[in-house]
């Protein structure tokens, strides 16, 4: 069991946790991972930001005119002070505009493409291919142990939806993310939605991954990992509940084989280091370094 | 197959589309139902109704003082002309305070117990006896083929997903429905959300089902059923799809064994009898009486 996990604290607490759940009633069985640095690398940004800069250059190849928008711009010339003077909630929902009024499969299909063809600027690899094979490992035990496994992740839910039935066999109804808006059309006789430039609701991070995963899930979840500031009311939420509950922080100490920074949140400024955090509140803190014997899948 | 469907345009409309999608990827095959009149029985009013006038007579039994509020005294008091004055909103929102404060799990709890010392007014039996053997059978089918099923529903998500899994074996993420905001609250080192008195959204009824299926589902059903108005745009959208799609819809023309009515929408007024789209758009049409050769579970 869990072949890639190397033995230690962060193994002994899995082991225990799977252990104690054999009492829990199977409906009752919920974990939830966090995406990005969780379940694959988000470094040197965020997959999703990488999608989003494609989908910019495909279409400014046949539209130059949208280089005169100084967020496309900014993003184009990958000048950071312009970007820093934009601020990222401006430049993300103008890329979120990229997309409006396109259907969900329309969206689907661009970002199925963009992992086919596209390859991570560091390693070289598909982003498909920078999964973590001990997460992976952790989250068929899960399963094999009558677990539902869901995402909570401040990416687009649509964008992780896309692949996370291939990458980690989680089907797009178990994957709780940010939401842009779709309004309903009609056209030829066909009822489409498509999607707008709005969002719908706060992104889902920090607290609000809470009343999200409510509304979608309609559970507790008794294990949740995450590795950011964003994570930290979902694993709180998690790890307070009653009986068996674990909560998983990854810590990304691992300069050879990933890449060592101490995670941010993505959208909000967090009040604490989240390895703080864990410390203070009990969390199994995961070293990618000592506990992971492979890190990637690619 | 289907033995509870007796030999006739409907069953041969399920068993031909039964057929066509076994060229669909399994990851495509979505089923969506509607629950009131669609699953179990809604008449002579919604289990969900009876369930808010159970817990009201609970709380008035040791809080006289509820009674003064004219929502309640009207509810109480079943009277039908304070009711028409109030308004239906008005009642309702009133009577979805009740639980404010309260847990999911207690809320959960609340249901169940409902559901497990109640009984229908006119059959004497518990509600969740009332449920329609010929689509309890085709849900069984449809998962046998391997789709995952979904309940689209305009009662209360929370309200379902207490009995969803038992009833119907769909677990609580495969129910979409209307639904409560949350808060998070914090006490004895416990981070626990709580219910509040206001919606979040509109209800899940009508063109509001269609960005909520995409929000929690994020794919189209190819198969959708419903009984009223309030299920037009669902079964549209599932039936003006890609490759093999079904709409059904629940004729109620079956005074002797449930109840002879024409459908109608819960929270907005139809511009058309249901009838009358589901012949304009050609979906199937479901007869009780002629289709089904038993009705009930219970």
């Amino acid at each position: 069991m869990l072949p890639s996990w190397r033995d230690g604290v962060a193994r002994d607490a899995l082991l225990s946790f799977l252990r104690d759940v054999e009492d829990v009633h199977p409906q009752e069985r919920v974990a939830i991972f966090d995406n990005d640095g969780t379940l694959w690398c988000e470094k040197p940004t965020y997959p999703q930001v990488y999608f989003f800069v494609h989908e910019l250059r495909g279409k400014a190849a046949t539209r130059p005119a949208l280089a005169d928008r100084p967020e496309y711009r900014a993003v184009l010339e990958g000048d950071r002070a312009a970007l820093g003077r934009l601020g990222l909630e401006r430049v993300a929902m103008a890329l979120v505009e990229l997309f409006e009024g396109m259907s969900p499969e329309h969206f689907t299909d661009r970002v199925d493409r963009f992992f086919a063809d596209e390859r991570h600027p560091d390693r070289r690899v598909p982003y498909g291919e920078l999964l973590y094979v001990p997460m992976l490992e952790l989250v068929e035990t899960l399963r094999e142990q009558q677990f539902r496994v869901f995402i909570g992740t401040a990416g687009g839910a649509d964008f992780v939806r896309a692949v996370s039935e291939r990458l980690y066999g989680v089907a797009p109804e178990l994957v709780v993310g940010s939401r842009v808006t779709y309004e309903a059309r009609r056209s030829d006789g066909r009822l489409t939605l498509v999607r707008t430039a709005q969002l719908d609701g706060e992104p889902n991070e920090g607290p609000t991954k809470l009343p999200n995963i409510q509304r979608q899930i309609g559970r507790r979840p008794r294990l949740a990992a995450g590795n950011s500031p964003g994570d930290a009311e979902m694993l709180e939420y998690a790890s307070t509940g009653e009986g068996p509950t674990l909560a998983l922080l990854i810590n990304h100490d691992d300069g050879e084989r990933e890449y060592a920074y101490e995670s941010e949140a993505g959208t909000f400024v967090a009040t604490e280091s989240i390895l703080d955090t864990a410390a203070r509140s009990g969390w199994s803190v995961v070293s990618m370094r000592a506990d992971w014997k492979t890190v990637f899948t690619g």
